[in-house]
């Protein structure tokens, strides 16, 4: 198997801005400027990975590494509209650097453009590496939407957040691995198995996301720590912390997330603290390594050597690894 | 072949509304409004003649038809939040009726679910037949840009406008013909030719409908007459009056374009008098006459019976057809 880097290599010299410059220029300019914030090429690299640990000719799953990020990033374009985010990786969001019809049709463009990215795996693993695309594509705007309903349903459980993030997230990064497995011709136990692989790390990915917000250190993070207190966001550890509260850790809550009045700063201290007294953190910890066992389950399954394998499990660990 | 009629029968059950409703219903509510609204259903049944007309199985061609209607009504989705427009189909659009976020993401939803129907093509034409619709829909979004573009840009020539409707127009009308014939598996030389047979169709059904604009029967044509006009919206009827325009009539133009205080109903008077000083309708039945007699032409290469061909003629005849 090739090293993580000589895959991150080959993604990056596939991610040329100047192979995305065409006619008219209004419309191409935004996806070069999205192509260029860069990223953590996750989902390609995953691509790769799935290819690679089967025995698949990389150059040859290339194009559905790019289809990939494309559409990854086409959702991106899309969702700060929706979000009204002003910053993405630290620079203006399209719709706000231009303007939201702009955001609309080069996010189009870049969801066409990934399609078109699709159509040139080889014949006979098109059918099967389409249709795992197309729905995941799918999925992933029907997790977009229970994100948005969740904002104004009064009521979410935690099996519907769960099944939120999975729709959301933690799909794409299955499907990577799996278009990656198809590409190779692996057989559909294998390619179920990387696919659930992927699919638990995507929650444990997550879930640590959420954690981080809260208890995460600024710097590493990237961001500012508390913003989905603020903006009363029901991740996993609000509707824990729900669940397990008592009358008065509840009534606490609900005047937090209820007294607009109230400074940000003094939220984010008074939640924290209820969450603390409800190990909430631990909990969350707790649920974060149960996926993450779970992914590496799948991975047993697998028929492939050992050594392959555990290029997989320390990315997997390298991706969860993040200091608190 | 089959009758018209026969194969609008087959594209009316495609399209039972039922069909389009999953989870999450927030999501599928309005795709199925769109699908419900209905319209001619234009593109699906050239998929059929295409299909047909070179033998193909009718039955197997309708995944790749119900994909290009759901690709059509996603972009009038997208378009109608660009355009601010209040109504489609004599009804609320998308996102008036919910809202930008709704829009955007069902729009998003109905453009993944074609790309599913893609999919569902025979393995032997998928290769083929993703490709020319992956790149057709971005050609369409290409076409999208220039249109708003115009809008804006001062200098537009006639060969900008023409450019613009084939884009956002005219390829999606060869692309649904060739698409039948691809999966028909016609020749490389008979799809190219029933390509161009929809291409210049397309284009003069495009400026037909600009010309309607202007000098229609509002009952007939269903909308309101002098849009174009009111808005000062750059086509073919316009772009051609300042190019043979006298100085006289020019600044008469100017003046209708850059009064905001001109009553609407005396700007499309003034406007239509220079068009009929200058022979705008005349010099557009001609340039429509031209596309048609150039798609006919395009048929003339195609090996097929006769009779086949006819029953395209006379489609083509009746779309062009409407009283002015």
């Amino acid at each position: 198997m090739h090293s993580t880097s000589e895959l991150q290599d080959i993604i990056k010299k596939a991610f040329n801005p100047a192979s995305f410059a065409h006619e008219p220029f209004e419309l191409y300019e935004p996806i070069i400027y999205t192509v260029d914030l860069g990223g953590k090429r996750l989902r390609p690299l995953l691509v790769l990975f799935g290819c690679d640990l089967f025995g698949g000719n990389i150059e040859k799953a290339l194009p559905a590494a790019i289809a990939i990020e494309l559409f990854h990033n086409f959702t991106l374009l899309h969702d700060d509209i929706m979000d009204r985010a002003p910053l993405r990786r630290g620079k203006e969001t399209v719709y706000r650097k231009w303007n939201t019809s702009v955001a609309i049709l080069s996010g189009d463009t870049m969801f066409a453009l990934a399609c078109e990215y699709i159509s040139q795996v080889d014949p006979d693993v098109l059918p099967l590496a389409l249709s795992e695309f197309t729905h995941t594509a799918r999925l992933v705007c029907e997790g977009q939407q229970y994100d948005m309903s969740f904002e104004i349903r009064k009521v979410v459980s935690i099996n519907d957040y769960i099944e939120m993030i999975r729709l959301k997230t933690a799909v794409l990064i299955g499907c990577s691995l799996r278009l990656g497995a198809i590409l190779a011709k692996a057989p559909p136990d294998d390619t179920a198995a990387i696919y659930s692989f992927g699919e638990n790390i995507g929650l444990a990915f997550q879930l640590q996301d959420d954690l981080l917000d809260v208890f995460g250190n600024e710097q590493k993070f990237g961001k500012e720590i508390g913003g989905d207190i603020l903006s009363g966001k029901k991740t996993f550890l609000l509707l824990k912390a729900y669940e397990i509260a008592s009358p008065g850790e509840r009534s606490e809550l609900d005047q937090c997330f209820s007294d607009r009045s109230m400074p940000g700063k003094e939220k984010i201290t008074r939640v924290k603290k209820v969450y603390q007294s409800l190990m909430i953190r631990e909990i969350t910890l707790d649920k974060i390594e149960k996926y993450f066992s779970k992914g590496l389950q799948s991975l047993d399954n697998i028929h492939t050597d050992e050594d392959s394998k555990k290029i997989l499990v320390s990315f997997a660990n390298e991706l969860l690894k993040r200091d608190f």
